[in-house]
């Protein structure tokens, strides 16, 4: 019997929407201006020390398989650095190493959810919360943040949305700072958020990936300053706060709170021996940056304030367009403005996607696979001038499709 | 409400059963013969040329993002070793590379198995195959290798097992040569499996990870070779015939068979962007070290002939036993004895395992894992030396067993 499986129309990412025809417009010889994939290290160089670690761990041989869960070394800086940073008491068998965030994502999913158990994603999400909830059978409870609000969940509403799924609901999970909102959540927010979970019996799921990258004045904080006590799985990794994208390697940390962290941190473990290790000596190089504080605050302080300038300006010139309208982000590198689609002879954000690309050769992510539609989610990484080119044409093109 | 999915029990590893015991052992200032972990890597230095073209990924700044099913110059390269030397013609859209063999069988299940659907597993089996499958809801139907023969399944008894399936089976999985047997199989025995896909409309997923590591006279055969025309997926990658376990780098090839297999290569893709994509600079390492022909061959074969080497005197030392007898492998690096449990003061072989790393600081796998109980499997890439050692050591522990 052929076919493929049910689940499997789930599979994809809205973010690699139009990929296909990108790569056919380069082919052909277009210039595509691709502000879809968050890639800090296609526009700013991986830290010298990073490459550096990464030749000296080929050079010695570390070559081979690894422990599944991370080399002890790795697990060890990332303790270290979560001490350091937010005061976290957890040793290294409370972290394991993943395929970066997106594969801790994945198993959390598996190893958590029967089917028609629910879930809280925090509105807009990162695409790959939802379809890895469902493939597994797992129903969305989706709670939105409030507009205008740095990163805050009313949790009335939320407890409102919680008493419906009956005590079916597993998990709570976002991204803080948010993609695709750039949002930083405030301490008292985030303290609304972790007495909901523990009043619902919730496993809270902190993605904490942009956690470096904040500016215009914010100050991140970490759930786990937050949550003690609470069941919650801290993610984080080299991608987008060490500049290392390609190196795919994440980590979950879980902080101590008692037996069920013990079993969770034992079971992610089951689930990383199963594709036996991630690649060895990038977490070797990665587990060097991360030790190195020094070179890595130097490093990322020149990047943030790079990322701040090119952010700021993004948000700017896309408000100066009279089609869109975006909040002041202040983490992360994105901008999400929202458009006036009934202004607009499109019939989605999709549309606008696929048109955007095959008209102008620029390519953003329609909201919709962020769980807001009318939206657009712009990288906001690219040179001043690329994005002064990108913001034009988006805006010229919005014009010609304007009712 | 928290708690584990019922599904999180499959996860897990037979071949890391007692990995936590080792570290223990080792902390402790105990030297543990590790043969469990079929890792050339750990053996035989992964070729200078590989490292080499690691750094130099690493120096051009290869260090972002790439596509999600492979970058172009890796399925390019892949696309090549094929043809050469399998006579495929498989162009780099066919080629979609994954984070191992493992995270390709692990997308594959979820993409193709429904709850109840079936899966013909030959056995012994690797040890994923089955929990990869069960997680997904399916059920392993199993088609026992006949004794002593070199990879064949009798094919009515295969048909007639495939007929209480009811045509709920979508797909036959096995590795050749085989993990744990050290068979490779024959043309004609595979021809036979084929013609009992063709006729049962199952895929055919074929593992070939252990293609070049082929000795005693045996002559690999691709599946790709026999399979015309019948739907299949070729599994392949770095790890043990490039000598590169640590860079996780696999590849699924899926021969030309009309309209199913262009869905299978763009489902798979689909699968590989929720990951984002395989470590860069590892694709860009292995697409060189794959090209330079030359290189690898001299590479190869000075590893696969210590590898026969040692497998034959592994398997000599075994026989020698009056408690253990295997067969002689020609293919990968395992031997795989049968033990006489009945005549041993021990419950299991996963019992034996235990004890055996405790007492004697010796780990193997039991057999039980690869569905084979009664039996142990020892990695055969040690050192003469090591390998004299850990089986006088082996036997000196069933002698003190045995009833």
């Amino acid at each position: 019997m052929l076919g493929l499986s049910e689940r499997s129309v789930l599979a994809g990412n809205a973010i690699e929407q139009g990929d296909e025809i990108a790569e056919r417009l380069v082919k052909s010889g277009k210039e595509v201006i691709r502000l879809n994939r968050g890639d800090p290290a296609a526009y700013f160089r991986t830290p010298r020390d990073i490459i550096r670690s990464s030749i000296r761990a080929l050079r010695e041989g570390k070559t081979g398989y690894s422990y599944p869960g991370g080399v002890l070394e790795l697990r060890e800086a990332i303790s270290s650095r979560q001490k350091r940073l937010y005061g976290l008491d957890a040793s290294p068998d409370q972290i394991v190493i993943t395929q970066g965030v997106s594969e801790a994502i994945i198993f959390l999913n598996s190893m958590l959810i029967n089917p028609r158990d629910r879930a809280v994603v925090l509105r807009p999400y990162y695409p790959l919360y939802v379809p890895a909830l469902q493939m597994e059978g797992g129903v969305p409870v989706y709670a939105d943040y409030e507009e205008g609000a740095e990163g805050r969940v009313d949790p009335d509403r939320l407890r409102k949305a919680l008493s419906k799924a009956r005590g079916r609901a597993k998990y709570m999970i976002f991204a803080n700072p948010s993609n695709p909102l750039g949002t930083v959540m405030g301490r008292k927010e985030m303290s609304e958020l972790a007495e909901v979970a523990k009043d619902n019996d919730l496993l809270i799921i902190s993605d904490e990936i942009y956690d470096e990258i904040v500016y215009n004045g914010a100050k991140f904080t970490s759930m786990s300053e937050v949550s003690k006590g609470i069941p919650a799985v801290i993610l984080g990794g080299a991608s987008k706060s060490f500049d290392a994208t390609g190196f795919r390697i994440g980590y979950a940390v879980i902080p101590d709170c008692g037996k069920y962290s013990v079993g969770l941190a034992a079971k992610l473990t089951d689930y990383a021996k199963m594709r036996l290790c991630s690649n060895t000596p990038a977490q070797y190089a990665f587990a060097e940056a991360v030790n190195d504080k020094a070179q890595h605050a130097r490093d990322t302080a020149r990047m943030v304030r790079e990322i701040e300038r090119r952010t700021n300006l993004a948000t700017d010139l896309v408000n100066e367009s009279e089609y869109m309208e975006a909040q002041r982000p202040s983490g992360a590198f994105y901008v999400f403005p929202r458009l006036d689609m009934d202004a607009l002879r499109l019939s989605s954000d999709a549309e606008l996607v696929m048109k955007l690309l095959e008209e102008e050769y620029v390519h953003v992510t329609g909201g919709s696979g962020f769980g807001s539609p009318g939206r657009i989610r712009i990288v906001s990484l690219a040179p001043e001038e690329t994005i002064r080119r990108a913001v034009r044409k988006i805006d010229k093109f919005l014009a010609r499709y304007s009712k």
